[in-house]
């Protein structure tokens, strides 16, 4: 037979058999999926090898359709290696009611004005299908090596969102396959040349890409340095070469049934386990200590409130309207007890801020289309534009406590949650957002006072129902959460405030000044 | 008393009373909410009845939330009228968590790239919602009355869009409140000297609005004909005068809770009906006679095939890039059999048009998301930005189709839906998209045949299940709605193209060819 099947090598491997310079073994980071380019796979030969592989492609689709999981499929690698090619005959062979092919132009308004990863969290498949990216993440950095335009971030930085990224969503049941479409100069050569002789694909030839065929070399030692720093478990890195456009396709698909046939045995055989509910041990009990030192006795008269309330709404009032002024949006999140007046205390904030300039977020039940995704994403999507203000009445906290203490979650998810959540907010920080965060704090008996009463005023009573008196029973366990919490997520970028709320006015004026102050500080006012 | 109670009035006893041309009826056009400017309301006097509006509205709130309806409040008026000040004080007095206030900045790229009204779909409320509208679809008509932009299409058919989608939104169960925010010349000059005064507030005083002042009457006239010629059922104009803010203040809350409270009364009073199947009866028999007639016994050979597919992709492939270099998008629309070869002959479309260019949007049930909803909202979500295509397999044409004949719906809804429909596509044609609709028709026969072969199929058997042999058993009422809808929606801007698909490949063959020819002709290439 003249051609011989693709073999998968290991990148040492491949590295030893291509490659003899340290220098050079970079070049070719990432298992590579080699086909003899002087023996060309026959059409013939590929006709009879296509079916069995739509077939197997198309079968995995339906058993990814009802998975808790998703596929991410990133196509890149040097100009002329056939990414487009190798999509529409992939979109081809798929059932593409599953499939979503995503590509990324230049930002849009709505996409510059969020950190740079909102972009790609906005485009996400949700679960049961699979997205083939044509641009990704990497794009705008494989952009910046070749000297046109600039990255999203410093390039060390937008590396580490990009490593953190993909370790997220591979941590979440996702399946991450990149692929490095890789042609040799020799080979993109008459590439460019076949597609320049077709009137029908000449277009393709532009100028860029004969520009990058002259950097043919220094962009594939940046490619392959890039692929070094993002080839991580769960977002390995594959390089296939390019150089016979029906092997090239053969060896995609060929690693795509094979990877998912992996990942969704892995998926099959991990049973779900249901919610079982732990006692907890705090991680640093250094959180708890802050929580139970707190004191919760001071009291504000209703004149001093009211003396003192306008000053501060009008402060906030013109911090909010010079954060706008300098395109800076403000973040506030809300957590606390049970009855600790989140509500009445966002009422109070929201009066300050023009409501055309606000939203605010309640975070109950996720809807379907949440559940089909990481639980950060339902926060993501409505993180503010330029200048606006987002008020998470209750946010992606969630996660460390209510579903850390019902078992919603395994003790590895929320465990990681805490750095996923400063990950989060230092992005949000790293794009000029004004991230906020307040613990509503009131005592047991305060909380049990306020249940009552809610329970005996008509229209409050909807407000109270067995949960949060289910929850009031676990208030031990809540403190040892929260206490962590603040522990592992009060950060420089986006620390925690404590508000004591036995006492309402108390809480809101404190809340006001909060809000005001920290806006001033980050403005520099 | 200093202060008599608010008076809704209707529109001629407000004209009898304060105007005395015919001229000038029109520029109060809309009910007149009352207050004598020389007798203001005391602030003691507002503070003692606040109280009990709050509670009224957070228990509509309440009552809301679970209702299968949702509130826009549409906030307008002149200069000065304090438009701001209601909104924060409304959102002050109502549960925020159940609020978004809505404004409109200039549109945003991915907004100009749809058609005029997609900005105001993707920011409806959901379900158990209530939206303020600070701007909103008048708001760049107004803009352009005082000589600022342009509108978004010529002034009758703008108008006719907005009286179009406030019906569909009335119609579905949506309650729209219009205000009109009056603001007399006289009290406006006062208005605009008080805020100029106060340091906080003189920044509001840009030059825009002295200009709105000097032009106010003509203004004031302009707004009024604008109002008449949107003055519809169950979308309402309200002028509320706002020269004493705190009367104002009162009386866009009162008016809220009483047209909430008739409203929610409506929808408690209408029990909702268990879906109950009829058998059809044809609206327009023509549609099916056309159907009918469609000769099914075309045949292409598999070498004919061959031979022709590479001709039409490739005209396909060309005609898309055209359309794409003008900025035009495409919206293919598959309807058919269950069995029809939808799939199929979708990867072979899709298989000449680059995978980045296109999306397919398969639609299956609606999440719970898009059932909180317009039937029609989770199509327009997903409208194509310019130049890119959408492939929708299965359309907002189930609502005539399984929805009529499952009784999913009542029969006031699925015939008011072709007109529904037909606006849609009207409003994609307008803004350039070419709409490409298809329906794939196969014998009774051929169905049974592909049914049963889907059984034998291993990786076949997911695409069939009771359902389809239960739709199967109602072909003939299938036919009648078929034969509906394709008479009452075949339009200029969107015609209906029937595929006969008992044979494949003719199929498929007519779909590339069909697809080529109406994007050439809609170019003219």
């Amino acid at each position: 037979m003249a051609w011989e099947p693709l073999v998968f090598r290991d990148r040492h491997a491949a590295g030893q058999t291509r490659l003899d310079t340290p220098r050079r073994l970079l070049l070719f980071f990432g298992p590579m999926a080699n086909a003899r380019p002087d023996h060309r796979l026959s059409k013939k030969l590929y006709e009879t090898r296509v079916p069995a592989l739509r077939e197997q492609l198309v079968r995995l689709q339906v058993r990814l359709k009802t998975a808790p999981s998703k596929v991410l499929l990133i196509l890149a690698g040097e100009e002329g290696g056939g990414r487009g090619e190798v999509i529409n005959t992939l979109s081809g062979w798929l059932d593409p009611r599953g499939v979503e092919t995503v590509a990324f132009r230049e930002p849009s308004d709505e996409e510059r004005e969020r950190p740079p990863m909102w972009r790609f969290w906005r485009c996400l498949p949700g679960h049961g299908r699979l997205g083939i990216f044509a641009g990704s993440w990497y794009t705008e950095l494989l952009r910046a090596q070749a000297g046109e335009g600039r990255p999203p971030a410093p390039v060390p930085r937008h590396l580490e969102h990009i490593r953190h990224f993909e370790k997220l969503l591979s941590d979440d049941g996702t399946l991450i396959i990149k692929i490095w479409l890789h042609l040799s100069k020799t080979d993109q050569k008459r590439r460019l040349a076949e597609l320049a002789a077709n009137p029908d694909t000449a277009w393709r030839v532009t100028d860029e890409a004969r520009r990058h065929h002259r950097l043919h070399d220094r962009l594939a030692r940046a490619a392959a340095r890039l692929r070094e720093s993002t080839d991580r478990p769960g977002a390995r890195w594959t390089v296939i070469d390019a150089a016979d456009p029906r092997a090239r396709n053969l060896a995609v698909a060929k690693l795509v049934v094979s990877k998912l046939d992996a990942h969704l045995k892995r998926i099959e055989r991990a049973k779900p386990k249901p919610p079982h509910p732990v006692a907890p041990k705090s991680l640093k009990p250094a959180g708890l200590a802050r929580l139970l030192a707190l004191p919760l006795d001071q009291k504000l008269s209703s004149a001093d409130y009211e003396a003192k309330r306008e000053k501060w709404l009008g402060r906030l009032n013109r911090a909010t309207r010079a954060a706008q002024a300098a395109h800076r949006s403000v973040v506030f999140v809300f957590e606390g007890w049970d009855a600790a007046g989140k509500g009445g205390a966002i009422r109070r904030l929201t009066s300050a801020i023009d409501a055309q300039d606000y939203r605010v977020i309640p975070v109950a039940k996720p809807t379907d289309e949440e559940k089909a995704h990481h639980y950060l994403w339902r926060f993501w999507r409505h993180v503010p534009r330029a200048g606006l203000v987002t008020i998470y009445d209750r946010s992606w906290y969630g996660r460390v406590l209510v579903e850390r203490l019902e078992g919603f979650c395994t003790e590895a998810e929320w465990r990681r949650a805490y750095g996923e959540m400063n990950d989060f907010e230092q992005q949000l920080a790293e794009h000029g957002t004004i991230v906020i965060k307040f613990w509503m704090h009131v005592s047991r008996d305060e909380q049990l006072k306020r249940f009552r009463e809610r329970e005996d005023t008509v229209y409050k009573r909807h407000k109270i129902n067995a949960e949060d008196w289910r929850n009031r029973r676990k208030w031990h366990a809540y403190e040892i959460a929260v206490g962590d919490m603040l522990a592992l997520t009060d950060t420089p970028a986006a620390p925690w405030h404590l508000i004591p709320a036995d006492d309402k006015r108390h809480a809101r004026l404190q809340i006001l000044k909060t809000a005001a102050k920290s806006i001033e500080d980050a403005l520099v006012l």
